[in-house]
């Protein structure tokens, strides 16, 4: 059943999940049949959007043609279109072909007002699991009415720390590089990838991953935690672009910011999977915990039951009143986060465009005025126009150096913003299933007096529920205690970059003004 | 033959010039009789338009309205609307209670190109007035057949300087200060106008004169010098706008780069009528100076009369040389100049509308998520939204430096640039008499053999063309000089207050950054 094909020939995928690297796919004569998945190259973006979501894609596609204003071309924000990859994990693939020119161009849809959160990715990966209980959101019941007793290694204390409750810190904090990219292939050289390298600072012995290893990885770790702890999506998948190596850069960078992340968490890092992502000796190792983590069924809301708060339990008011807070919190913060991608979008864009344009034409307009002064054959004229073209010179610099402090200071800005504008989306659903609990345990009196419950079980239930906030609020905790230290560094680092920015110019303006005869 | 009229009701103009201070009027009943001038008031530019030159005038008003844009709205170019007020020296009393909101607006109107240049109110002048040969430019014919000798007052020597032929300068530099605008009025306070006081260096001692006698000494000087000298017009007269404080300061501080520019030239600051209107003792010295300037006979091309250049002959070729520079030299730098001015305004607009709000925006940002962090009831929170507010304040700060800057060196760019556009826009009108001059020459071997002049007639024409060149040499040497001393003040100026916005602001994110805890 298999359909003879030719390069260059486009075909319509009909279907994907056939088995064993197959697709079946549509000629253009109409012919259906099975092709190597591996043979196919995602050319256009319109083929594949056909079959799974033309409306979002056809809505994508119009955003990325509102983007491209003048010299520099925003690339289409990754999410959208990965939505449409991320059915079937293989796709992923291609993606690590995909290039991009890099930029804001995302932020800037989001902003817009038409499209999904940042969360969105998150969103749908949690709702698409098959977890015990899960429809939208994942459902509380079964662990809330479960007597638990947490197992030795699997157990996850909170404390009373300084700050309130926390979660158990190592006392040496896991660390990783991801560096050096690398192009793999596989079918004989027909397929190709990009490798990266991550070193954690435990055994300082390199492993290496596809993009796709890192989204199995994210996968897991919503499966098992994203109930009682946001996990933040990884990077966003680029499809267009033309820019190979800025592209890849990019995605290292801000794998290199997930993972960090990642190994910063306490409960995180100190997971099997994120352990056998980091540590594996071998290929066989790799797969066997692949396998073992796939089928761990410490998942969605049962994690919760390996939470051990070593304090005494709260009352349900109280709990509320937590969950009310920090919904608010984040909430508010998402906004805030988003105001200033916003702003630093249009600051970028004005930086590199505009004002760049405008100090190049007041360069040329005082070395145009320099030149003409030149042909006036009057004795006297050197110093000035030497002096004068100086300064037209300084100014046309000062364009550039205008035009290149974005990368400079704002991007790691706009990186940071970025990453919490996704953290901060993956909020509401964690979020949300404490208020299902919470609502859970408001009814159950009523289930008492209607002798579904016993009172026995309404105890259990509150147990559980002041559990499930300590858990919160230790994530909570941990989230503060983060955000504080990477906007202190952010703040510091931005300020630093702009006094240098601003020092630079002055000097630069100060040895154009040295070349004026003083009269 | 009065018209009874009302406050507030508006006439339509049919007649100016029925003297003894009354005009012509048709009320809206279409009854038309005479009316005191000083009674009318003009409320409004279309009733006035109407009469006058209807089509200018609603170019202009559109213009007014392309012109406002966001918070800034700039004031229509002066002397579009003037060109319909100059026909009367009387009408001019109005504009001294005009009022304007400042800004380069006109700059902008004619750099758009769909007004004439600069000079256009100087030409003007120049063609309406009835002296003797003058059609378009005046012809230079009547001075060029005569064989002059040079009265001893009037007399104006032409030396070889170190720079090639120069203009005789005096020992002390004439000097004045235009200060202390005051209100008068006239008609028993029915009318209105502002008088500035003048004080020269020499005498020290105050004149007081309105904006309609340095109108008059405008008029006299172009009558006397316009063939030899580019007489620079005056500032425009503003009509419209609402910012009456800010338009006489506007005002005196041009009246000021007016006056200080006729008193460095050593022909005209030394000529009667100007050291009339300085030095006048009492009333009854300035109408007699005033009656005997007006019946001044050595005007137009007889200026050249006067001229006694101590210098050999220079031929007809090397003449037209000269000229070629000369003429060349001006366009060009009136192009360089007209470049920089239209820069200069774009970049004005950038500084005090969108980087004054972008820079705000990013502060409210700061801001916005100081308040946010502000409310995470989390212990350790309070040193960074101290921090992050000061960064907010200082952003907030730095858009009204930015905003605030153009006022502090681009105003003084664009006033000296707008000066010398004024200044290059009359060398036209001057140099177009040379080269009428130098084509009469040319002609001069024909008119020989045609017997229309003798030989002798044509050695005078090629003396007196000798003369005129080396006038112009003179006066160019003169613009040469003083140009290079006013831009190079002028950039050493801009770039020490370019240096100084950039030291503040640096110094301001210092003190933000000195805000956050290292860690």
């Amino acid at each position: 059943n298999e359909l003879t094909v030719q390069e260059g020939e486009i075909l319509t995928l009909t279907k994907q999940n056939v088995g064993s690297g197959w697709v079946e796919a549509r000629n253009s004569r109409g012919n259906v049949g099975l092709v190597p998945e591996d043979y196919i190259e995602v050319k256009t973006i319109l083929i594949i959007s056909f079959v799974f979501d033309f409306t979002s894609l056809f809505r994508a596609y119009c955003m990325k043609l509102e983007n491209c204003s003048g010299s520099r071309c925003y690339s289409l924000d990754g999410h959208i279109l990965s939505s449409v990859y991320s059915f079937d994990e293989e796709w992923d693939d291609d993606s690590d072909d995909g290039k991009s020119t890099g930029g804001y161009g995302g932020s800037q849809v989001e902003e817009s007002g038409t499209m999904q959160r940042g969360g969105a990715h998150s969103t749908m990966k949690l709702s698409l699991n098959k977890f015990p209980g899960f429809s939208k959101t994942p459902n509380p019941e079964v662990y809330l009415l479960t007597k638990h007793i947490s197992k030795g290694d699997d157990r996850l204390p909170v404390y009373t720390g300084e700050v309130g409750p926390v979660w158990l810190y190592p006392q040496i904090q896991l660390d990783c590089v991801v560096a050096d990219p690398k192009k793999g292939s596989k079918m004989y050289g027909l397929k190709s990838y990009i490798e990266y390298q991550i070193t954690p600072n435990t055994t300082n012995r390199p492993v290496n991953h596809r993009y796709k290893h890192f989204d199995w990885l994210y996968e897991r770790l919503v499966e098992k935690f994203a109930c009682a702890l946001p996990i933040p999506c990884l990077p966003d998948k680029q499809v267009t672009g033309r820019f190979e190596e800025e592209f890849i850069k990019m995605r290292m960078e801000r794998l290199q910011g997930w993972m960090s992340r990642m190994c910063r968490h306490p409960v995180i890092s100190n997971s099997d999977v994120f352990q056998l992502f980091l540590n594996y000796r071998d290929e066989k190792e790799w797969k066997l915990g692949k396998r073992k983590a796939e089928k761990d069924e410490i998942v969605g809301v049962k994690i919760f039951s390996n939470i051990d708060p070593e304090l005494p339990e709260l009352d349900p008011a109280q709990v509320e009143q937590k969950y009310e807070m920090y919904s608010q919190f984040t909430r508010s913060m998402d906004n805030s986060v988003k105001e200033l991608l916003a702003v630093g979008h249009l600051h970028w864009k004005r930086c590199t465009g505009p004002l760049q344009k405008e100090y190049r034409q007041i360069g040329k307009a005082f070395q145009n005025l320099s030149s003409v002064f030149n042909t006036s054959a009057y004795p006297r004229e050197y110093t000035l126009t030497e002096a004068l073209t100086a300064t037209g010179k300084t100014y046309e610099e000062i364009a550039e150096i205008v035009a290149g402090q974005p990368k400079k200071d704002l991007h790691f800005l706009m990186e940071t913003n970025h990453e919490y504008k996704g953290l901060l989306g993956c909020f509401p659903d964690t979020i949300a299933v404490h208020k299902a609990a919470i609502d859970k345990v408001k009814e159950a009196d009523h289930l008492v007096v209607m002798n579904k419950i016993s009172q026995q079980d309404k105890l259990i239930m509150e147990k559980n529920l002041s559990t499930m906030s300590y858990a919160l609020q230790a994530e909570m905790n941990h989230f503060h205690s983060n955000r504080i230290y990477d906007y202190n560094r952010l703040l510091q680092f931005y300020l630093e970059e702009q006094v240098k920015f601003y020092e630079t110019i002055a000097e630069k303006l100060k040895k154009a003004l040295g070349q004026y005869t003083t009269m």
